[in-house]
């Protein structure tokens, strides 16, 4: 590969002790032009949309505790080895599973409808054959809120407000207590079920399912979506002043103990093999689509990441690059917290350099913001990367960051992240539903991310200085 | 109602004999001032809008057969009367209902995963616990063709070709084979079942349903249509070298003999009152959406414009207005097929004038086309109609019409019609899908309809020459 002499940089090795950051390490010339050339190949380089085509396509939905989650484990293994992997390995995470079987909810009274659900996760089941009950309408989490505890004794809570699309997706946070917290005050005010409108953005009959805040068990009543149509069909009923009763019928089920994966590539580091630069993406993904967006996206961006970089260099970059497939996000980032938990256990934390994770669909990025964990020292190197992103269309940006949703376990243990802000104007339109699939991915964006990301790791990976 | 004063052209009744029409009767300027400024008020009236919303919202889908058609013709019958129509009533027309009841879809291999199917109408069932089979992929209906008869024995056929896109749904004719008949050919290929890309435009996970060729029994063969985003995952597995082994189970239901019926509202001509202006738009509708855009929006825009002529004129028109809610349109045009039948018989046929359809969905009209039925001594009051919607963005379009489905029995019959083209780029996204609800519909739309029909309407029924 032309692009690179990196077995000379190795001879003139830089010895800083790892941790010690008292000094403004440059970042080097070569490394800049290095990263530049890389920029330029990634930005026409496809395998990041190949590698998202294979996973949705060859493996569909990932869901925890499903036949689709083990072979999505098994074709991320022989993915990372296929591409020239120097080290390939997972780690079991114990999680309880949970699976839907049936969800049906039609309207009765005024006249029949059938309506379009899902079961939140962890939803309890309706009795065997449904449960009949009117609907009382609440615009929000917080008017349900005001409603007096048990005022509600055979009726089911319908929570309607819609959550606002943003580039950011700044409307999820204050929608999604509804979704996450709704079950328990649903029971609280003696509520047989609750309903939602689903959390999204979009107008089709494809309801967004998503995690409740239920680790094991269930929730305190069964607890469902509606796609947006048939939430605003619920609400123009009641404008014509019916008081629409339904019939929901919800089964699920729970699995008991299985066993989830994290699986782990890695481009092994030529000079600090020990240090790590943490990317990568969810593995699973919702039952409803394929986890095109949610996040075969990240996968396939981290996976292509790690092999753009070990294929287009001479030799491997100081140090070691972990493209992390972690297990079992959706259920409460399960597969985070136990690698986060054993490697403060071990005592590794401390290697783990900095990281992101790609887990904002598949849209292109358009800024970089770095975490407060960076040393200040170091913050003139993420200007770099921003620098030379600047072609792709990123800037540097405020505010502080976790890394992305599984960073945060190792976030909170002090390592330092960047986050690579992604256009998610219309991602909420097809996040945690069945339209989650791989045709709503475009390849400019693709290549856009690849080319984005093999900049931060590259740098990350080859700068010798610490950003801790 | 200030813009009129049709008592003083009573008074100067003209009374040519009907059916005659040697010279060229010119459309009074009165009758073109009137019908202006219906126009300027029709374009900010909100009525066809609001009756799409209430059928929509307070009946949903009426399919023949179910509740929700019984709901939709009561609805109908009360919203004709109470919108002040003269005359309100209903022609029973016979059939045979056919209704789904599960219809599911899975890949075995290469991974597990679920497909979204819906049944084409009248689709035999499959055994009880479904069929499992390999599919064989056909880009197109006459690919199918092309192979040998009873070759197909223990597979399912897969028709794969997608409908393109055009603002006057030119594409819908040449896809909609493979839905009609190709359960059929599948037979006489030896297959087990069909399987087509669903007949539409869209990428969301909401198959289409739809007719197929048969009225009364059940299709050849198990006739079914992925939804865009699982026919393309099916082509994908093959073009990676995979064989899909898919499990299908559908389960039907044949009604047997039911009555569906054809709703009829009338503004009574004040001169000649035997004579018919036919608009409207079918009642029925599929089942798994709302029947919004077909036809909802057709019956509400047929419904309003009889209703506000009626109610913004001191005097109705000359002739009958007959606002026509078409039965079991979607099923073969069995209630169009019955009423021009029953006027053949009578001989009531040939006091219909001129008539039209809604059925394209909510999209602002843009052409007005007349049918070779219509005597070229009329043709200039066509021109007028035209030009006075002219502001609303209509223009003269060339081309024979039937004036809409519902029109093809009468119009064979030689009843004059025109077509008020609609805009469809977006029509096939949501026909006959479950995603065809009222939010698509854009109200702004639904009042230019109106005034366009107004026009149309107004102008046939009080210009007092022939149109045949």
């Amino acid at each position: 590969m032309k692009l690179i002499k990196l077995a000379a940089f190795a001879a003139i090795a830089f010895t800083a002790p790892i941790f010690a950051n008292d000094t403004i390490i440059p970042v080097s010339k070569e490394t800049k032009d290095i990263t530049t050339s890389l920029r330029d190949k990634a930005i026409k380089d496809d395998s990041a949309y190949e590698i998202l085509k294979s996973l949705t396509t060859e493996v569909g939905a990932r869901h925890p505790g499903t036949a689709g989650e083990k072979a999505g484990i098994e074709w991320g293994i022989k993915k990372l080895k296929a591409l020239g992997f120097d080290k390939v390995y997972t780690e079991d995470v114990k999680m309880n599973g949970w699976v839907r079987e049936v969800e049906t909810a039609e309207i009765l009274m005024p006249s029949y409808q059938k309506m379009v659900v899902t079961a939140l996760g962890r939803s309890k089941s309706t009795p065997e054959n449904g449960l009949e009950a009117e609907i009382v309408h609440f615009k929000s989490y917080a008017d349900l809120e005001k409603s007096d505890d048990g005022s509600l004794k055979g009726k089911i809570a319908f929570i309607s407000n819609r959550m606002e699309r943003f580039k950011n997706g700044a409307g999820y946070g204050s929608a999604n207590i509804a979704r996450s917290k709704g079950h328990e005050l649903a029971a609280q005010k003696g509520a047989e079920a609750l309903l939602i409108r689903s959390i999204g953005t979009d107008d089709h009959r494809n309801p967004h399912t998503g995690a409740t805040n239920v680790a094991m068990g269930y929730t305190a009543v069964p607890a469902v979506a509606l796609s947006n149509p048939d939430a605003d069909q619920l609400v123009r009923l009641m404008e014509y002043g019916h008081t629409p009763k339904i019939r929901l019928n919800i089964q699920t089920k729970d699995l008991g103990p299985i066993v989830t994966k994290n699986v782990i590539g890695e481009i092994t580091g030529r000079e600090f093999p020990d240090e790590v630069v943490v990317i990568g993406g969810h593995l699973d993904s919702w039952d409803l689509g394929t986890g095109a967006v949610d996040d075969g996206a990240g996968v396939a961006i981290g996976i292509a990441t790690g092999a753009f970089i070990k294929n287009n260099v001479k030799v491997n970059p100081r140090r070691t690059i972990r493209v992390i497939l972690w297990g079992a996000e959706e259920l409460g980032l399960i597969g985070a917290r136990a690698y986060a938990k054993a490697r403060q256990a071990d005592g590794t934390i401390e290697n783990h350099i900095i990281g992101s994770e790609s887990d904002f669909g598949a849209g292109p990025v358009y800024g970089l913001q770095s975490s407060d964990n960076i040393s200040p020292n170091a913050l003139h190197v993420v200007d770099t990367m921003a620098a030379i992103m600047g072609k792709l269309g990123v800037s540097r940006r405020s505010g502080n960051t976790s890394g992305g949703p599984d960073m945060i376990p190792l976030a909170a243990l002090g390592v330092p992240a960047i986050n690579l802000m992604q256009d998610g104007t219309d991602y909420f339109d097809l996040h945690h539903t069945p339209d989650d699939t791989f045709d709503k991915v475009n390849p400019e964006h693709m290549r856009q991310n690849l080319a984005v990301w093999t900049i931060f790791t590259f740098i990350a990976a080859e700068w010798p200085g610490s950003f801790r």
